[in-house]
């Protein structure tokens, strides 16, 4: 057994508390049942240190004995890659998860974040640029609704790729833009009525609640 | 010796030429010297047989033996766990490599992206949800120019990283967006420099230019 060492901030405001990324981390290792313990860099007065393990200064980041991975999508695949609980080993089935992990990060996140910009920003004006966004977000968001009506999971069990898209979607939390993907809400709803995110979740809560 | 297949599209307009994702994966087989035939789906007319292989009715897409992956990351990742010349196969230097691929996708293209949507939309209006969006694009660009100072490629050596980050810089072609990057610029122009960008480029511009 390697030590493995999850980094996260060591305080962050209430805003974004339960939807920092080092949650997805957390839910992967305890999907897969492996200890690891929680180091912290400052929210406040990021060093030199943090930008040469994590260069934009964000978390979290990973020490898997004498593996360093930056990036909650590349540690999702480092630790799949290790245990096969979190992504099979056989190249077909690894192939299906790898498809999904990339389809949440690049095709489902590349449309989210931005829209979360605009929401941070209370921008609600209407521009072409607007518009040709949230039609590329909602013709995703049709296509993720065929496709989750028609399983459970995005590959034949749960996997990374469920870790990763869950959390995505996580991103409208609060908001209405799921309200006409009833497919995707349930998917949402199944994934984080598993005991490994309530963990998780429970876990980043009480960590930034004792930085308070 | 497993039989590649890249899927692409049968044509496409004059503008996406010499940018279609296709590219990314012709360009690492190159690098790897893996030989593959290209295969296609309409352009127009997108079918339910399409949008089975990729759900978003994208391309590219690859078969590799039994091995069926859409997502061009997914597709390079697949292809460097099965060669040593894309991806090292020591956890240490695949961790490095995998973080910079998530790096490339989720946090440097979650910022081009919805700028390239911008640009087709001709949208120069500033609001509160736009300033927010450039902050965000240029804090990152600061941080990868910090990076690109220092080294030749992202990791010890070439690997898909580097193409998938290249490629990523590629979306601001044309524009004056790493006009104060000169490192970015340069990485740029060293990663297309490398034959096997060349040969992908020129392939990539052959087949669309034989669709017309």
């Amino acid at each position: 057994m390697t030590d493995i060492v999850l980094t996260t901030f060591d305080w962050v405001p209430e805003f974004p508390r339960g939807y920092v990324r080092d949650l997805r981390v957390r839910w992967a290792l305890d999907e897969a049942n492996l200890h690891y313990r929680v180091e912290t860099v400052p929210f406040h007065d990021r060093g030199p240190e943090h930008f040469a393990r994590q260069p934009f200064g964000q978390v979290p980041f990973l020490s898997d004995g004498d593996v360093r991975v930056f990036e909650s999508g590349a540690i999702l695949v480092h630790l799949g890659l290790r245990s096969p609980a979190l992504m099979p080993e056989d190249p077909k089935s690894r192939g299906e998860v790898l498809q999904w992990v990339f389809a949440a990060v690049n095709s489902i996140e590349t449309a989210a974040l931005p829209w979360l910009l605009f929401q941070f920003a209370e921008d609600a004006t209407r521009t072409p640029g607007r518009d040709r966004l949230d039609t590329y977000l909602n013709d995703r968001l049709d296509r993720m609704e065929e496709v989750l009506e028609g399983c459970e999971w995005l590959t034949g069990r749960f996997s990374i790729a469920d870790i990763l898209m869950a959390d995505a979607f996580r991103l409208f939390d609060g908001s209405e833009v799921l309200a006409e993907y009833a497919a995707c809400r349930a998917y949402v709803a199944r994934a984080t009525a598993r005991p490994a995110f309530k963990k998780a979740h429970a876990d980043q809560l009480a960590h930034f609640t004792a930085g308070d």
